[in-house]
């Protein structure tokens, strides 16, 4: 069962977790979505835990999750306190295959998307 | 003459700053992009500051500016901070065209952005 937890910074202003959530489901509802689960987690301030995101997922059943983070620089957050989040979950489940996609920034589309966002 | 300024945050790390910069050239060498001007500008602690960068364009000629912020979420930053500093240059150029995109995060193509960065 292969899964995909979108791992955002999280607020203090609800909405923006929400938004991340929203996000999440319209990942989730994409035709071309091969995930069997999407789900968010959140480094802090918000719920789930990226640990917490990453248990449900073992709980259901998980043995494929993708940790796609939602930030647009490579920062410490990117760089070391999400891929230390992940390995707490590695180290107690090591059947589990957890990998760590480039976080959003890097993505080769982004120039284009924000073009078409200027174009808007 | 149409300019594109890129909104970012800003960072106290430079590679991020850096990382923005290069994002505002890959944006000005794609093939479909119509802007005869592309660049970036900081909410904060980097430069150029945002009146600065527009004010760059106006200097050269920029009749319509557009400026597309570069945040995931529409936190006060997007709704207030950067409505207020393109507001500074509005009132001493108000032949200027300055309209404001939406912010990066709103773009109805993220879902599948994101999906794509999980598969790569």
């Amino acid at each position: 069962m292969k899964a995909l937890l979108i791992v955002a910074h999280g607020s203090r202003r609800e909405a923006s977790n929400e938004e991340v959530r929203a996000l999440g489901e319209a990942v989730a509802a994409l035709p071309d979505n091969a995930y069997d689960r999407v789900a968010c987690a959140f480094l802090e301030l918000a719920e789930p835990s990226i640990p917490d995101g990453l248990l449900q997922f073992i709980e259901a059943g998980a043995t494929e999750i993708t940790v796609a983070p939602y930030f647009l620089s490579a920062g410490r957050h990117v760089s070391e306190d999400i891929p230390a989040e992940v390995d707490k979950v590695r180290m107690k489940h090591p059947r589990v295959r957890i990998e760590l996609a480039p976080y959003l920034g890097a993505s080769d589309a982004m120039p284009a998307l924000l073009l078409a966002q200027g174009q808007r």
